[in-house]
């Protein structure tokens, strides 16, 4: 494990152990080993990529200069409290979905004496955050900036959601809404603002910087974002299985995937009638056949092609900004997602 | 309906509008009109007294004199703050306690195509909190102190919850874990932070007062929430239904009451032992036996001499207070609770 890595986890146990310990409410022995459990499974058993990338991009604004230990703390900080966000958010997904298995292990609200007490558990993995933040940075000239932040993102998260949910409304199956700019409005609410923008502003934020000049900052996460949830769907239908760790499942569900999205703009009108009657079917058959439309509209090739598309224009739109450094943030963000097989 | 209430009702028409048109996402049609339906659903239809009383005691604070039509607007605009907070916590705690109606009407995640989504939008009115500060209060001097109090009571009213969910826990009905001070506990955090303190605290803050200096007032107010708790125990066992709107079931549901905590703590041997045996059985007989028990105990002269003392504990704490102004806030809210009879 590498060094920032295990420094990050120590921080962990240091949040954890202080929220345990919280003034502001009087726990039970019950409730208090209750949150520690709950903590425990659900928040660091991720990649925590989101949360180390927050250290990784400060880093990089501080332009290689010494980090002060407690700039580290804090930058590790900022980071749990987006994988806390993360926590929150699949925890009540999974309850939403009636998921089964989550990282490897089953979902929370199907542990034996939880349930849809998991619900409530999402709720303080929510409130969490503002109470590390309040405690670490409450006296930092950015703090409101901080609280608005996380705030909107996960106002956006949360928006992004519910398009998701009520296009995908058991019942509602209808093909006809889906489209390119609705998948796009889908990714870049539901997925791109908080893994892609929120780490990034956080280092701006503790770096001293004002959100407002950084607009194109944001856009371009944005366009990562995006590019990186198409993989995703790129990746759970083409896919190994042995590699991304699951078994797409995404045509079954009748997901607004950026495949089906394509495989409608490319489609005769015959194909279309067959995706139509296939699509969002859990039989084998079914499923079958719509991979085999996809092989014959060549998405494979389409992908590619809008693999190196992006790539170039993310690329350009880098490279145009003003400062090194930023420009070294957005850099390695998009060395880490490009060509990526998991 | 006062002049007052359709003011109010008026300010949640433009509140309703701004989040329709909030800038920071970009709403599908259908996503807009889900919004709404669950707005007009789930905010405006209880009885708004949280919400109102954030105007009456920013009236009271300053003294009779006239409010511009700026501050009638902000103080509402704070009442509807805790409207959006209970309305956030009633749809996600129907659904975790599996309930039917809620306010004459079924509960929200029982509506066609709603389902479990329901637990999305609780998360959406959540986030539309800091939506409405954000907008009005962004540039007030107290706007960090509105998300602070915001987020610390937040917190609170699940941690409260939280205790109450894992107290009675399913397969672990234990009534030797019942106790006042566990009652008083989950009462203290699950209602009376955000139903007492929270009104009060966003009415001192809009008037220029730092919350620090005001311990006191918020001690008394969480000693009042306590009595209005202990007044809701005893109206859903001793209240007659067709004026509290309701038939209790907290003997059926194994409920912490303090009606329960006060007869465990006044039976002999023999009565704990039939107490153990019927309580939190849903069968006619085991209530009807509760019930029985409860007078035999005259926990009906018990309550009585509690509310007195605590009605009289009360107004000498409140008299105590170096302001008139604060003092009469204290007073109405504790004339509206005082001998109620729903």
């Amino acid at each position: 494990m590498s060094e920032l890595r295990s420094k990050f986890l120590e921080v962990y146990s240091v949040l954890k152990a202080e929220l345990l310990h919280d003034p502001a409410f009087e726990f039970t022995d019950d409730s208090r080993q209750w949150v520690e459990r709950m903590l425990d499974y659900n928040v660091p058993g991720g990649k925590l990529n989101r949360g180390l990338s927050v250290i990784d991009s400060y880093k990089l604004l501080k332009e290689g200069k010494e980090l002060t230990n407690d700039e580290v703390f804090l930058a590790c900080a900022l980071g749990w409290c987006i994988e806390w966000l993360q926590a929150y958010f699949l925890v009540l997904d999974d309850i939403m979905d009636n998921s089964v298995t989550r990282r490897g292990q089953p979902c929370w609200y199907r542990q034996p004496k939880v349930g849809l007490i998991a619900a409530n558990d999402g709720i303080i993995l929510r409130n969490h955050i503002p109470r590390i933040l309040k405690k670490h940075f409450r006296q930092k000239p950015y703090y409101v900036d901080l609280l608005d932040l996380f705030n909107e993102v996960e106002f956006q998260t949360a928006s992004g959601q519910m398009i998701d949910l009520i296009t995908t409304l058991e019942g509602e199956k209808d093909l006809s809404k889906y489209s390119l700019p609705l998948h796009r409005r889908i990714v870049q609410y539901k997925t791109a603002y908080y893994s892609f923008y929120l780490p990034v502003a956080c280092a701006l934020l503790m770096a001293g910087e004002n959100l407002e000049n950084h607009v194109n900052v944001k856009d371009t996460l944005i366009e990562m974002g995006i590019y990186f949830q198409v993989q995703d769907d790129y990746l759970d239908c083409f896919g190994a299985p042995e590699v991304i760790g699951k078994v797409g499942t995404d045509i079954e569900d009748f997901k607004c995937s950026w495949l089906v999205v394509k495989a409608l703009e490319r489609s005769t009108e015959e194909q279309k009638k067959q995706l139509y009657e296939v699509y969002g079917k859990a039989d084998e058959a079914s499923v079958a056949k719509v991979k085999e439309l996809y092989k014959v509209l060549d998405l494979q090739g389409v992908f590619a092609e809008y693999e190196s598309k992006s790539y170039e224009k993310l690329v350009k739109f880098i490279e145009c900004h003003p400062s090194k450094a930023v420009q070294a943030v957005l850099k390695s963000f998009l060395a880490k997602i490009y060509k990526r097989q998991k």
